[in-house]
């Protein structure tokens, strides 16, 4: 691919949420686009959106969105995706491209590559990057700079298109990397989506238990269930969108805790501190690596 | 109690890790001490502590160590304290005092109690601070500021000692508390203890279900496991000493984790989100709250 970056004279933002909201403000500080049209359900984010600059106008309607558009960026909850494509398509221009910010890629991407139109490519992305936080409020310019995206076109993929997306996300300071789409799945599902569900269920079984006993949690139980505090709408959405990984990978982590309790329950020091020792040597190696957002 | 700061003059902290070392700087900072003697099994960890006068003098012999001390601090790990006490009990000094700042409580205080000589009080504390780095490296003067610190006394135990005890983590700027052993052992086990194993099954199943994993894993994987930094023999004895607790907490959080997942499989959005939900707004209750470290 080209070093040069794209430059698309409209782009639609369909959800300006953390994500599309940061990535209208990034497009528009590299000036990658001329205008940005927001789309979303709450017209109180969409009028926050426009007077702090971050999109040009905005409209509820994503068929109105999209018109003329030379590039839609879906990022909405993912569960919006396939309606939202379903609703619009008919009114892409062609020759544009379609891509998303969604966390969960899979059979998702061939669905919505089947609803594009002829002249129009989908391409899917997940920047690794975000936050517990919601809505435009929370967005910044610098969000992308120095994470991780994965672009996860499939055989049919536009090639062309593929490119754009990758100088895209490149343009606004990520470093990019293909991946086939059911193996992001697998892979996230692993150390993001299921561990996402472990939190939840960390603090239920606190408050579950005895109702004071959050208030007495340390600086540990808050980092490890930080990410409890996002949005559970979206992450029901991803969790559902990719079931088979979070289950499997909830079927490992039962066998790896059980092997925890098993050794504690038997008292077996010498099994209990081989099994915490693999986990601190495999965490202490990602230690000192550049960390992605989400 | 009195509001006046308690004065020793001669400390031995026996175990100059984290803790230890912090609490001696802490004292000395407080002017609460005119000489502290440090006791523990590296020896090059013992010279980091005087070199950087953290300690005035060290010794390898515990019995040495608590010799004409005013007060004993237990700050190994924990399943050492009761061996150690059995090793210095006969040379304490009438009038003195011993504490701890073991994470676990419970059946432990009474039986350090009971191997105390007569003339010799101890009372058990858990100052709610620390984290996952080790050794008295790490060690620094303002740790346990504005933390809490728990404070669990038995029936029978001295009420004068206990007050000195209070004293003494107050004077360090913490907010004390006192609790039944077991209640305290109870409640971290779910706070804490238990947590910590989650950490490390999540790390062992990004890592045993595929090497790569973990290296994608973004800032929540990071945070939600950054507990599994924390040394293994800590943990391991932790862990150990708090069985009961440890393992009904890990009961509690298999039917919270299996609603989750059991809702993921049933493709049950609502049940999902209820779930989700429940947890997020329990842990969005302590965000704004004053953080324990630990």
């Amino acid at each position: 691919m080209s070093g040069s970056n794209p430059a698309f004279a409209k782009t639609a933002i369909i959800g300006v949420g953390l994500l599309g909201g940061s990535l209208a403000m990034a497009l528009r500080q590299h000036r990658l686009t001329d205008r940005i049209v927001g789309c979303g359900r709450s017209e109180e984010n969409l009028c926050i959106a426009q007077s702090r600059g971050i999109i040009d106008a905005w409209t509820q309607n994503p068929a109105e969105a999209v018109q003329d558009a030379d590039i839609v960026v879906l990022a909405t909850p993912i569960e919006a995706f396939v309606p939202l494509a379903a609703s619009f398509r008919s009114h892409l221009k062609s020759g544009s491209l379609v891509t998303d910010v969604g966390s969960v890629k899979g059979a998702l991407v061939g669905k919505i590559e089947a609803l594009m139109p002829d002249g129009v490519a989908f391409v899917g992305g997940h920047p690794i990057a975000g936050g517990e936080e919601a809505g435009c409020a929370a967005a910044r310019a610098d969000l992308f700079a120095g994470k991780r995206c994965i672009i996860t076109p499939m055989p049919t993929s536009d090639r062309t298109a593929c490119a754009t997306v990758i100088a895209l996300w490149r343009a606004v300071g990520m470093r990019t990397e293909e991946m086939d789409p059911f193996a992001h799945d697998t892979l996230y599902g692993l150390v993001s989506h299921f561990p996402h569900l472990v939190a939840y269920a960390l603090v239920n079984t606190a408050v579950g238990s005895d109702e004071r006993a959050i208030d007495y949690a340390g600086s540990g139980f808050r980092d490890a269930t930080r990410i409890a505090l996002s949005p559970p709408d979206l992450w029901r959405g991803i969790a559902l969108a990719n079931r088979d990984a979070v289950i499997s990978a909830a079927r490992v982590f039962r066998k790896e805790l059980d092997s925890i309790i098993f050794a504690v329950e038997k008292n077996d020091a010498s099994a209990l501190e081989v099994l915490l020792h693999k986990a601190q040597k495999a965490r202490n190696d990602i230690s000192g690596k550049t960390v992605d957002e989400e």
